[in-house]
C-alpha cells in the first residue's frame, strides 16, 4: 500500500486476492498486478510523478527491500520505518477494543474448556482439540498461535505448543491459548493440573499469581513498560525463583500476537490508554514444572482492565 | 544456527527456549544468549576464530541483516543465500514422506468432516469447527494454515478464510484446509455444494476436475514446473475460463505451507523425486461463484502419488 503525504492511496494486489480487497477495502484505490515483478514497474512511475523524494518502508525482507531501492534509484530516498506503524498499531481504538474483548471473552471460554477437560490420560492434543472447538463455537476466527497444552517435563518449555503425550496426575500443564476475531488476537494463559497439587507446585504458583497481580495493579497510562516487569520480577525474585523466570513479562497484542510496546528489563516504552498487553510472568524449574499465568489488558488511565477472565485455580474440574 | 564448513554447528537461543531447544535438537551444541543483542557479540568471535571469510544467511528481515553485516564488516562477507536451505529443503527423505503422509491423511479426515457437516443454514464458522476438531481427533498438530470455508460470494476470494456467513442451499463452498503434524504441513480442497448443484455450476466443477487430472498425470521426476501448470491451464483456458483461474497451478509444501518449487506460468523449476506440491486448479467467476480442487502430492520417478486423498463430489453428504 502506497500511502504519499497528499492525494489517495493505492493498494497493489495480485490476481489471487483482487475481488476479496475490493470487497473488503472499501473506498481504497487498489491497482490489479498482473504478473511478478509488476509492483516495481507501477510504483516507479507514481512516486516519480508525485514528485516523492523521501519513502519510507515497514517491515520487510532484505531481498524486497533491495528490489525497491533499487528501483527508486535517482527519484526517491527510501529508509526502512518500521516505527511509524507500529506506533499507530500500538493504540487501539473503539472499535478495535470492542473486537479484542470479543476476542478475549471467546479465549476465556476456550480456557474454561481446558479446566474441564484436562483429565489423567488424556493426551495433550485432545485438550487442545476441545479448547479449539469450544472457541470456534463462541464465533472465533481460528487461534491467533499454536495452541500450548504443555505437560510435565515439557511445561518447563515455554513454547512448548501440544503433542500426543499422556497428561499424568500430578502433572504441570501450562496451557497458553488465544482466538482471532475479525483479525484481532488474544492471549491468555493458565497452569492446571489434574489431581490434587502438591506444596512445592502451590508454592510456586502462589509466587506466580502474586506477580501477576503486582503487575496488573502497576499498570497505567505513563507507567514505564521496564517498571511493570520489574513489579513482577521482583516479586518472584524476592521468593528466591529470579533465574527461574526466564522471558519477559509481557507484550503487546493488536493484529499480530506479538506487537510493540513490551514488559521486559529491556523495555524503553512507556504506557498510553489504549495499549492492549499481556501480562504473563512464569516460573520454569528444569526437571519439576512450569508455571505461567497470563492474562490480555487494556491500559487505561488510572488501571488496566482485563480482556480475558477466569479462575486461576491450579486444579481441573472434578 | 552457525554451519561452518568445518566443525560443529552452533544454536543460539534466548532463555525461553533453551530447555526445550536442549531436548529437541539433541547433538547440536546449544548456547544460551542471555541478552538481546548477545548474538552478534557472541558470533563475531566464532567468525574471527574459524577464519570464516565468507557468509552467508538464509530468509531474514532487512533490519538484521544490517546488524549481522556490520558486526562481520573486515572478517567476513556476508551475502543472501536463501536458496541454499530452499533446495536441501524441497527434496524430502523418507523420514519426512512418513510425516506428511500423516499430515494427509489427517487432513482428508478434516475433509471427511467438511462434507458430513455442510447443511444450509450452518456458518462458516461452524464447518470449521468440525473439521479442526476431526482432525485433532486424528493427532493433528494443529492447522497448517488459516482454515478456509469461503461460501457464496465469498467462494470467489481463494484466501477467503471463515466468517460467521450462512451457508445457502445454492452456495457453493470452497473448503480449504491443511493439518500439521510433527511441524510439516499438508493442503487440500474441496468445492462442496449444501443442495443440488446446478448445470453451471457442475459444469465449472467438472472443468477444474479435468484440470487437476491433467496436472496430476503429468507430474514425474524431470517435468518442468512451468508445463505442469499448463497441464491444467490448458484445459480450463479450452474451455473458456481462463480468465478466471487467477493464480498458480500449486507450490511445495513442507515445514511451511508455501516452499519451492512451484507450478506456475513463470515457474523455471524442474521436479525431482521427493518434492511434494500441491496442485491446484481453480475457476473464480465475479458475482457467480468459486471452484477449487487441491491434493498435496508426492513426485516420484514416473507418477505422483495423493498425499490428501477422498472424493470429489460436488454435492455434501445429507
Amino acid at each position: 500500500m502506497l500511502v504519499p503525504q497528499k492525494g489517495d492511496c493505492v493498494l497493489f494486489t495480485y490476481g489471487v486476492n483482487y475481488e476479496q480487497v475490493k470487497a473488503e477495502a472499501a473506498g481504497f484505490n487498489v491497482e490489479l498486478l498482473k504478473k511478478s515483478g509488476e509492483l516495481t514497474e507501477k510504483l516507479t512511475p507514481i512516486v516519480k510523478n508525485f514528485k516523492i523524494h523521501k519513502a519510507a518502508l515497514d517491515s520487510i525482507g532484505h531481498e524486497f527491500y533491495r528490489t525497491i531501492s533499487k528501483s527508486f534509484r535517482g527519484l526517491a530516498r527510501l529508509t526502512l520505518r518500521n516505527d511509524m506503524l507500529w506506533k499507530l498499531r500500538q493504540v487501539k481504538d473503539e472499535h478495535e477494543i470492542k473486537l479484542m474483548k470479543k476476542a478475549g471473552s471467546i479465549t476465556s471460554a476456550g480456557m474454561k474448556a481446558a479446566y474441564e477437560t484436562i483429565r489423567p490420560g488424556r493426551t495433550e492434543i485432545e485438550v487442545a482439540a476441545e479448547i479449539e472447538y469450544a472457541m470456534r463455537k463462541e464465533n472465533g476466527w481460528g487461534s491467533a498461535f499454536e495452541t500450548i497444552v504443555a505437560s510435565g517435563v515439557r511445561s518447563t518449555y515455554p513454547h512448548g505448543g501440544c503433542a500426543d503425550r499422556k497428561i499424568r496426575e500430578d502433572d504441570l500443564v501450562v496451557v497458553d491459548i488465544g482466538s482471532a476475531y475479525q483479525h484481532y488476537a488474544s492471549d491468555m494463559t493458565r497452569t492446571i493440573i489434574a489431581g490434587a497439587p502438591n506444596e512445592k507446585q502451590k508454592r510456586i504458583h502462589e509466587i506466580v499469581k502474586n506477580a501477576h497481580e503486582n503487575a496488573f495493579r502497576a499498570v497505567k497510562a505513563g507507567a514505564k513498560g521496564k517498571d511493570i516487569d520489574n513489579a513482577a520480577r521482583r516479586t518472584i525474585e524476592d521468593s528466591g525463583f529470579g533465574q527461574y523466570f526466564v522471558h519477559g513479562l509481557g507484550h503487546g497484542v493488536g493484529l499480530d500476537i506479538h506487537e510493540p510496546p513490551s514488559f521486559s528489563t529491556s523495555s524503553k516504552d512507556l504506557l498510553a490508554v489504549g495499549n492492549v498487553m499481556t501480562i504473563e510472568p512464569g516460573i520454569y524449574v528444569p526437571n519439576f514444572g512450569g508455571v505461567r499465568l497470563e492474562d490480555t489488558i487494556l491500559v487505561r488511565k488510572d488501571e488496566a482492565e482485563k480482556l480475558t477472565e477466569g479462575t486461576y485455580e491450579l486444579q481441573a474440574e472434578t
